[in-house]
Protein backbone atom coordinates (compact mmCIF):
# COMPACT_ATOMS: atom_id res chain seq x y z
CA UNK A 1 0.00 0.00 0.00
CA UNK A 2 2.71 2.31 0.94
CA UNK A 3 4.63 1.54 -2.36
CA UNK A 4 1.30 2.04 -4.46
CA UNK A 5 1.34 5.29 -2.97
CA UNK A 6 4.53 6.60 -3.67
CA UNK A 7 3.94 5.28 -7.00
CA UNK A 8 1.21 8.08 -7.11
CA UNK A 9 3.42 10.73 -5.68
CA UNK A 10 2.82 10.58 -2.04
CA UNK A 11 5.56 11.89 0.09
CA UNK A 12 4.75 8.69 2.82
CA UNK A 13 5.80 7.93 6.15
CA UNK A 14 5.39 4.09 7.19
CA UNK A 15 4.74 3.53 11.26
CA UNK A 16 3.79 0.63 12.94
CA UNK A 17 1.91 0.19 16.97
CA UNK A 18 2.53 -0.45 19.45
CA UNK A 19 6.28 1.47 18.84
CA UNK A 20 7.07 3.43 15.96
CA UNK A 21 9.32 6.03 18.19
CA UNK A 22 12.21 5.06 21.22
CA UNK A 23 9.96 5.29 24.08
CA UNK A 24 7.14 3.73 22.02
CA UNK A 25 9.48 0.39 21.56
CA UNK A 26 10.30 0.56 24.95
CA UNK A 27 6.57 0.53 25.70
CA UNK A 28 6.17 -2.66 22.76
CA UNK A 29 8.77 -4.11 24.76
CA UNK A 30 7.15 -4.21 28.30
CA UNK A 31 4.13 -5.07 26.86
CA UNK A 32 5.81 -8.38 25.35
CA UNK A 33 7.22 -9.04 28.51
CA UNK A 34 7.46 -11.84 30.40
CA UNK A 35 5.39 -9.92 33.13
CA UNK A 36 2.17 -9.91 30.59
CA UNK A 37 0.86 -12.66 32.09
CA UNK A 38 -0.21 -10.63 35.45
CA UNK A 39 -1.03 -7.38 33.22
CA UNK A 40 -4.50 -5.84 34.12
CA UNK A 41 -6.24 -5.32 31.21
CA UNK A 42 -6.78 -1.41 32.10
CA UNK A 43 -3.15 -1.33 32.27
CA UNK A 44 -2.64 -3.04 29.12
CA UNK A 45 -5.25 -0.67 27.20
CA UNK A 46 -3.57 2.47 28.57
CA UNK A 47 0.11 1.09 27.79
CA UNK A 48 -1.41 0.80 24.23
CA UNK A 49 -2.72 4.64 24.47
CA UNK A 50 0.75 5.88 25.67
CA UNK A 51 3.02 4.66 22.61
CA UNK A 52 0.05 6.20 20.52
CA UNK A 53 0.35 9.36 21.93
CA UNK A 54 4.07 9.49 21.57
CA UNK A 55 3.56 8.08 17.77
CA UNK A 56 1.06 10.88 17.14
CA UNK A 57 2.84 13.60 18.96
CA UNK A 58 6.69 12.65 17.73
CA UNK A 59 6.13 11.17 14.17
CA UNK A 60 2.50 11.17 12.66
CA UNK A 61 1.38 15.20 13.85
CA UNK A 62 4.47 16.48 12.69
CA UNK A 63 4.53 14.69 9.36
CA UNK A 64 0.95 15.49 8.39
CA UNK A 65 1.97 19.12 8.99
CA UNK A 66 4.32 18.97 6.98
CA UNK A 67 2.21 18.15 4.00
CA UNK A 68 3.26 13.76 4.22
CA UNK A 69 0.50 10.52 4.36
CA UNK A 70 0.83 8.52 6.66
CA UNK A 71 0.28 4.81 7.25
CA UNK A 72 0.00 3.22 10.14
CA UNK A 73 0.28 -0.63 11.18
CA UNK A 74 -2.85 -0.08 13.50
CA UNK A 75 -4.21 2.76 15.38
CA UNK A 76 -7.31 3.38 17.88
CA UNK A 77 -9.83 0.47 15.98
CA UNK A 78 -7.13 -2.35 17.56
CA UNK A 79 -7.45 -1.00 20.66
CA UNK A 80 -11.48 -0.81 20.71
CA UNK A 81 -11.23 -4.21 19.12
CA UNK A 82 -8.54 -6.30 21.24
CA UNK A 83 -9.35 -3.91 24.61
CA UNK A 84 -12.30 -2.95 24.25
CA UNK A 85 -14.31 -6.04 22.98
CA UNK A 86 -11.94 -8.57 23.38
CA UNK A 87 -10.99 -8.20 27.23
CA UNK A 88 -14.22 -6.64 27.37
CA UNK A 89 -13.39 -3.15 28.95
CA UNK A 90 -16.41 -1.49 26.76
CA UNK A 91 -15.54 0.37 23.21
CA UNK A 92 -16.42 3.81 24.65
CA UNK A 93 -14.34 3.52 27.58
CA UNK A 94 -11.15 2.71 25.06
CA UNK A 95 -12.76 5.47 22.79
CA UNK A 96 -12.54 8.05 25.37
CA UNK A 97 -9.00 7.68 26.51
CA UNK A 98 -7.99 7.12 22.86
CA UNK A 99 -9.15 10.32 22.33
CA UNK A 100 -7.12 11.71 24.65
CA UNK A 101 -4.04 9.82 23.22
CA UNK A 102 -4.36 11.03 19.79
CA UNK A 103 -5.84 14.61 20.39
CA UNK A 104 -8.96 13.47 18.31
CA UNK A 105 -6.46 12.69 15.38
CA UNK A 106 -8.68 10.17 12.89
CA UNK A 107 -7.62 8.36 9.84
CA UNK A 108 -8.86 9.74 6.74
CA UNK A 109 -9.17 5.57 5.38
CA UNK A 110 -8.82 2.86 7.34
CA UNK A 111 -8.77 -0.88 5.72
CA UNK A 112 -9.97 -3.95 7.72
CA UNK A 113 -8.22 -6.99 6.33
CA UNK A 114 -11.00 -9.35 7.48
CA UNK A 115 -10.32 -13.01 7.92
CA UNK A 116 -11.62 -16.17 9.77
CA UNK A 117 -9.64 -16.54 12.86
CA UNK A 118 -8.83 -20.19 12.39
CA UNK A 119 -7.09 -19.04 8.89
CA UNK A 120 -5.43 -15.60 10.07
CA UNK A 121 -4.09 -17.23 13.10
CA UNK A 122 -2.43 -20.16 11.11
CA UNK A 123 -1.27 -17.60 8.97
CA UNK A 124 0.55 -16.17 12.11
CA UNK A 125 1.93 -19.36 13.21
CA UNK A 126 3.04 -20.08 9.57
CA UNK A 127 5.59 -16.70 10.15
CA UNK A 128 7.12 -16.25 13.31
CA UNK A 129 4.79 -17.56 16.16
CA UNK A 130 4.45 -15.18 18.90
CA UNK A 131 6.34 -12.77 17.60
CA UNK A 132 3.94 -12.28 14.39
CA UNK A 133 1.01 -12.35 16.44
CA UNK A 134 2.17 -10.01 18.33
CA UNK A 135 2.88 -7.80 15.55
CA UNK A 136 -0.61 -8.19 14.85
CA UNK A 137 -0.98 -6.11 17.21
CA UNK A 138 -2.77 -7.31 20.47
CA UNK A 139 -2.08 -10.03 23.02
CA UNK A 140 -2.99 -13.24 23.27
CA UNK A 141 -5.54 -14.11 26.10
CA UNK A 142 -2.61 -16.63 27.61
CA UNK A 143 0.76 -15.33 26.23
CA UNK A 144 2.61 -18.69 25.31
CA UNK A 145 -0.58 -20.09 23.96
CA UNK A 146 0.31 -19.57 20.24
CA UNK A 147 1.53 -22.48 18.53
CA UNK A 148 2.72 -24.03 22.12
CA UNK A 149 0.01 -26.93 22.25
CA UNK A 150 -1.21 -25.69 25.01
CA UNK A 151 -4.51 -27.99 25.65
CA UNK A 152 -7.59 -28.17 24.45
CA UNK A 153 -9.30 -25.56 27.10
CA UNK A 154 -6.68 -23.01 26.25
CA UNK A 155 -6.95 -23.16 22.67
CA UNK A 156 -10.95 -22.57 22.96
CA UNK A 157 -10.44 -19.74 25.02
CA UNK A 158 -7.74 -18.14 22.95
CA UNK A 159 -10.39 -18.66 19.65
CA UNK A 160 -13.05 -17.32 21.61
CA UNK A 161 -10.94 -14.36 22.07
CA UNK A 162 -10.24 -13.73 18.91
CA UNK A 163 -13.52 -14.43 17.80
CA UNK A 164 -14.99 -11.34 20.00
CA UNK A 165 -12.11 -9.24 18.59
CA UNK A 166 -13.40 -10.14 15.30
CA UNK A 167 -16.78 -9.27 15.85
CA UNK A 168 -15.48 -6.04 17.08
CA UNK A 169 -13.81 -4.81 14.63
CA UNK A 170 -16.43 -5.61 11.98
CA UNK A 171 -19.33 -3.94 14.24
CA UNK A 172 -16.57 -1.17 14.55
CA UNK A 173 -16.34 -0.87 10.54
CA UNK A 174 -20.05 -1.28 9.98
CA UNK A 175 -20.72 1.86 12.58
CA UNK A 176 -18.24 3.31 10.38
CA UNK A 177 -18.73 2.84 6.50
CA UNK A 178 -17.34 5.93 5.20
CA UNK A 179 -13.92 5.89 7.11
CA UNK A 180 -13.74 1.66 7.32
CA UNK A 181 -13.73 -0.04 4.29
CA UNK A 182 -13.48 -3.85 4.84
CA UNK A 183 -10.86 -5.93 3.22
CA UNK A 184 -11.92 -9.68 2.29
CA UNK A 185 -8.18 -11.41 3.43
CA UNK A 186 -8.86 -14.72 1.91
CA UNK A 187 -7.32 -14.40 -1.17
CA UNK A 188 -3.75 -14.58 -2.43
CA UNK A 189 -1.41 -11.28 -1.35
CA UNK A 190 -1.74 -10.12 -5.27
CA UNK A 191 -5.63 -10.37 -4.79
CA UNK A 192 -5.57 -8.55 -1.84
CA UNK A 193 -2.74 -6.27 -2.69
CA UNK A 194 -5.27 -5.22 -5.79
CA UNK A 195 -8.23 -4.52 -3.58
CA UNK A 196 -6.16 -1.93 -1.31
CA UNK A 197 -5.21 -0.48 -4.40
CA UNK A 198 -8.63 -0.27 -5.45
CA UNK A 199 -9.94 1.88 -2.43
CA UNK A 200 -7.16 3.91 -2.18
CA UNK A 201 -7.36 4.71 -6.50
CA UNK A 202 -11.12 5.54 -5.22
CA UNK A 203 -10.03 7.68 -1.96
CA UNK A 204 -7.89 9.90 -4.01
CA UNK A 205 -10.10 10.52 -6.83
CA UNK A 206 -12.24 11.87 -4.24
CA UNK A 207 -9.52 14.18 -2.64
CA UNK A 208 -8.97 15.67 -6.55
CA UNK A 209 -10.66 19.15 -6.50
CA UNK A 210 -11.78 20.41 -9.78
CA UNK A 211 -7.83 21.68 -10.64
CA UNK A 212 -5.80 19.96 -7.62
CA UNK A 213 -3.61 16.67 -7.92
CA UNK A 214 -2.98 13.83 -6.44
CA UNK A 215 -1.33 14.06 -3.26
CA UNK A 216 -2.88 17.52 -1.92
CA UNK A 217 -4.20 17.07 1.56
CA UNK B 1 1.59 7.75 59.81
CA UNK B 2 1.36 3.78 58.39
CA UNK B 3 3.01 2.98 61.74
CA UNK B 4 0.49 5.57 63.28
CA UNK B 5 -2.50 2.97 61.60
CA UNK B 6 -0.41 0.06 62.86
CA UNK B 7 -0.60 1.06 66.42
CA UNK B 8 -4.33 1.69 66.08
CA UNK B 9 -4.77 -1.22 65.01
CA UNK B 10 -5.54 -2.00 61.58
CA UNK B 11 -3.21 -4.04 59.14
CA UNK B 12 -1.91 -1.49 56.76
CA UNK B 13 -0.73 -2.07 52.64
CA UNK B 14 2.05 0.65 52.07
CA UNK B 15 2.74 1.19 48.37
CA UNK B 16 3.95 3.97 46.18
CA UNK B 17 3.64 5.71 42.87
CA UNK B 18 4.72 5.21 40.04
CA UNK B 19 5.40 1.65 41.16
CA UNK B 20 4.52 -0.53 43.54
CA UNK B 21 3.76 -3.96 41.53
CA UNK B 22 6.25 -5.71 38.60
CA UNK B 23 4.45 -4.10 35.67
CA UNK B 24 4.51 -0.56 37.18
CA UNK B 25 8.05 -0.66 38.55
CA UNK B 26 9.21 -1.20 34.85
CA UNK B 27 6.59 2.10 33.80
CA UNK B 28 8.93 3.85 36.67
CA UNK B 29 12.11 3.04 34.68
CA UNK B 30 10.82 4.03 31.94
CA UNK B 31 9.46 7.29 32.93
CA UNK B 32 13.00 7.84 34.54
CA UNK B 33 14.94 6.78 31.97
CA UNK B 34 16.95 8.97 29.32
CA UNK B 35 14.23 9.39 26.77
CA UNK B 36 12.03 11.32 29.04
CA UNK B 37 12.96 14.54 27.64
CA UNK B 38 11.02 13.62 24.33
CA UNK B 39 8.53 12.87 26.15
CA UNK B 40 4.94 13.36 25.07
CA UNK B 41 2.67 15.15 27.95
CA UNK B 42 -0.09 12.82 26.52
CA UNK B 43 2.21 9.91 26.78
CA UNK B 44 3.82 10.91 30.18
CA UNK B 45 0.16 10.96 31.91
CA UNK B 46 -0.65 7.76 30.34
CA UNK B 47 2.13 5.94 31.74
CA UNK B 48 1.51 7.69 35.21
CA UNK B 49 -2.05 5.93 34.38
CA UNK B 50 -0.98 2.90 33.25
CA UNK B 51 1.26 1.86 36.48
CA UNK B 52 -2.09 3.07 38.76
CA UNK B 53 -3.85 0.81 37.10
CA UNK B 54 -2.09 -2.31 37.36
CA UNK B 55 -1.26 -1.05 41.19
CA UNK B 56 -5.19 -0.51 41.65
CA UNK B 57 -5.96 -4.22 40.32
CA UNK B 58 -2.80 -6.41 41.73
CA UNK B 59 -3.12 -4.35 44.89
CA UNK B 60 -4.90 -1.86 46.02
CA UNK B 61 -8.46 -3.11 45.48
CA UNK B 62 -7.54 -7.25 46.58
CA UNK B 63 -5.88 -5.58 49.56
CA UNK B 64 -8.98 -3.11 50.41
CA UNK B 65 -11.48 -6.25 49.81
CA UNK B 66 -9.80 -8.33 52.48
CA UNK B 67 -10.56 -5.62 54.67
CA UNK B 68 -6.86 -3.97 54.87
CA UNK B 69 -6.26 -0.30 55.14
CA UNK B 70 -4.19 0.91 52.05
CA UNK B 71 -1.35 3.92 52.53
CA UNK B 72 -0.48 4.96 49.25
CA UNK B 73 2.50 7.62 48.50
CA UNK B 74 0.57 9.39 45.49
CA UNK B 75 -2.46 8.90 43.71
CA UNK B 76 -4.50 10.45 41.37
CA UNK B 77 -4.45 14.18 42.51
CA UNK B 78 -0.69 14.25 41.49
CA UNK B 79 -1.58 13.64 37.75
CA UNK B 80 -4.11 16.22 37.96
CA UNK B 81 -1.46 18.46 39.28
CA UNK B 82 1.68 17.39 37.74
CA UNK B 83 0.27 16.57 33.94
CA UNK B 84 -3.57 18.13 34.50
CA UNK B 85 -2.08 21.61 35.68
CA UNK B 86 1.96 21.92 35.10
CA UNK B 87 2.19 20.42 32.06
CA UNK B 88 -1.22 22.27 30.84
CA UNK B 89 -3.48 19.02 29.64
CA UNK B 90 -5.98 20.21 31.91
CA UNK B 91 -7.62 18.74 34.95
CA UNK B 92 -10.99 17.48 33.81
CA UNK B 93 -9.44 15.20 31.18
CA UNK B 94 -6.65 13.91 33.58
CA UNK B 95 -9.44 13.08 35.15
CA UNK B 96 -11.56 11.38 33.27
CA UNK B 97 -8.26 9.14 32.44
CA UNK B 98 -7.80 8.19 35.32
CA UNK B 99 -11.27 7.24 36.01
CA UNK B 100 -10.60 4.54 33.67
CA UNK B 101 -7.64 3.44 35.36
CA UNK B 102 -8.96 3.52 38.75
CA UNK B 103 -12.29 2.38 37.83
CA UNK B 104 -13.53 5.33 39.78
CA UNK B 105 -11.32 4.01 43.10
CA UNK B 106 -11.46 7.04 45.47
CA UNK B 107 -9.07 7.28 48.74
CA UNK B 108 -11.05 8.00 52.24
CA UNK B 109 -8.78 10.54 53.23
CA UNK B 110 -5.96 12.60 51.33
CA UNK B 111 -2.78 14.77 53.18
CA UNK B 112 -1.57 17.16 51.65
CA UNK B 113 1.87 18.20 52.84
CA UNK B 114 2.01 22.07 51.39
CA UNK B 115 5.59 23.38 51.11
CA UNK B 116 7.01 26.72 49.29
CA UNK B 117 8.50 25.18 46.17
CA UNK B 118 11.61 26.93 47.17
CA UNK B 119 12.05 25.03 50.28
CA UNK B 120 10.38 21.12 48.76
CA UNK B 121 12.73 21.50 46.11
CA UNK B 122 15.86 22.49 48.55
CA UNK B 123 14.92 19.59 50.65
CA UNK B 124 14.68 17.33 47.88
CA UNK B 125 18.38 18.09 46.82
CA UNK B 126 19.59 17.86 50.04
CA UNK B 127 18.14 13.59 49.71
CA UNK B 128 18.80 12.09 46.58
CA UNK B 129 19.10 14.40 44.04
CA UNK B 130 16.99 13.88 40.93
CA UNK B 131 15.92 10.15 42.67
CA UNK B 132 14.63 12.26 44.92
CA UNK B 133 12.79 14.12 43.10
CA UNK B 134 11.19 11.96 40.99
CA UNK B 135 10.04 9.61 44.27
CA UNK B 136 8.40 12.84 45.09
CA UNK B 137 5.92 11.95 42.31
CA UNK B 138 6.49 14.35 39.46
CA UNK B 139 8.92 14.64 36.70
CA UNK B 140 10.72 17.86 36.71
CA UNK B 141 10.08 19.79 33.07
CA UNK B 142 13.85 19.08 32.41
CA UNK B 143 15.42 16.27 33.58
CA UNK B 144 18.54 16.40 35.08
CA UNK B 145 18.08 20.47 36.15
CA UNK B 146 17.69 19.70 39.67
CA UNK B 147 20.99 19.88 41.12
CA UNK B 148 22.90 20.54 38.25
CA UNK B 149 23.05 24.23 37.96
CA UNK B 150 21.78 24.31 34.48
CA UNK B 151 21.46 28.13 34.57
CA UNK B 152 19.00 30.62 35.31
CA UNK B 153 16.57 30.19 32.72
CA UNK B 154 16.45 26.59 33.21
CA UNK B 155 15.96 27.11 36.89
CA UNK B 156 13.21 29.82 36.09
CA UNK B 157 11.17 27.15 34.09
CA UNK B 158 11.61 24.62 36.83
CA UNK B 159 10.53 26.77 39.56
CA UNK B 160 7.79 28.08 37.20
CA UNK B 161 6.82 24.35 36.42
CA UNK B 162 6.41 23.50 40.39
CA UNK B 163 4.85 26.58 41.45
CA UNK B 164 1.80 25.53 39.39
CA UNK B 165 1.67 22.15 40.21
CA UNK B 166 1.41 23.61 43.82
CA UNK B 167 -1.27 25.86 42.78
CA UNK B 168 -2.85 22.84 40.74
CA UNK B 169 -2.72 20.74 44.04
CA UNK B 170 -4.12 23.57 46.38
CA UNK B 171 -7.11 23.93 43.67
CA UNK B 172 -8.03 20.70 44.14
CA UNK B 173 -7.94 20.32 48.07
CA UNK B 174 -9.96 23.59 47.86
CA UNK B 175 -12.90 21.67 45.64
CA UNK B 176 -12.79 18.75 48.32
CA UNK B 177 -12.13 19.49 51.32
CA UNK B 178 -14.34 16.64 52.89
CA UNK B 179 -11.39 14.29 51.19
CA UNK B 180 -8.59 16.41 50.98
CA UNK B 181 -6.57 17.66 54.16
CA UNK B 182 -3.85 20.66 53.98
CA UNK B 183 -0.91 20.04 55.80
CA UNK B 184 1.51 22.50 56.78
CA UNK B 185 4.61 21.16 56.03
CA UNK B 186 7.29 23.90 57.30
CA UNK B 187 7.97 22.52 60.68
CA UNK B 188 9.69 19.79 61.90
CA UNK B 189 8.97 15.91 60.58
CA UNK B 190 8.11 15.59 64.06
CA UNK B 191 5.47 18.72 64.07
CA UNK B 192 4.37 17.18 60.19
CA UNK B 193 3.54 13.72 61.96
CA UNK B 194 1.66 15.28 64.52
CA UNK B 195 -0.35 17.20 62.69
CA UNK B 196 -0.95 14.00 60.11
CA UNK B 197 -1.85 11.61 63.54
CA UNK B 198 -4.31 14.50 64.38
CA UNK B 199 -6.20 14.28 61.17
CA UNK B 200 -6.27 10.05 60.83
CA UNK B 201 -7.59 10.31 64.57
CA UNK B 202 -10.13 12.56 63.15
CA UNK B 203 -11.37 10.36 60.70
CA UNK B 204 -10.98 6.75 63.03
CA UNK B 205 -13.29 8.34 65.42
CA UNK B 206 -16.03 9.45 62.57
CA UNK B 207 -15.89 5.88 61.34
CA UNK B 208 -16.63 4.43 64.97
CA UNK B 209 -20.39 3.81 64.77
CA UNK B 210 -22.09 3.24 68.00
CA UNK B 211 -20.85 -0.32 68.74
CA UNK B 212 -17.91 -0.44 65.88
CA UNK B 213 -14.44 -0.46 66.84
CA UNK B 214 -11.41 1.44 64.97
CA UNK B 215 -10.85 0.28 61.53
CA UNK B 216 -13.44 -1.04 60.45
CA UNK B 217 -14.44 -0.19 57.04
Amino acid sequence: MADDLRGRGLDVVEVREPGGTPIGEQIRALLLDAHRREMAARAEMLLFAASRAQLVAEVIAPALAAGRCVVCDRYVDASLAYQGVGRGLGIDVVRSVNQVATGGLVPDLTLLLDIDVEIGLERARAETGRAALAHAGGPSPRPGALGTGSGDRMEQEFLAFHRRVREGFLTIAKNEPQRITVIDARGSVTAVQGAIRQVVAQLLRGREGPGGGEGSR
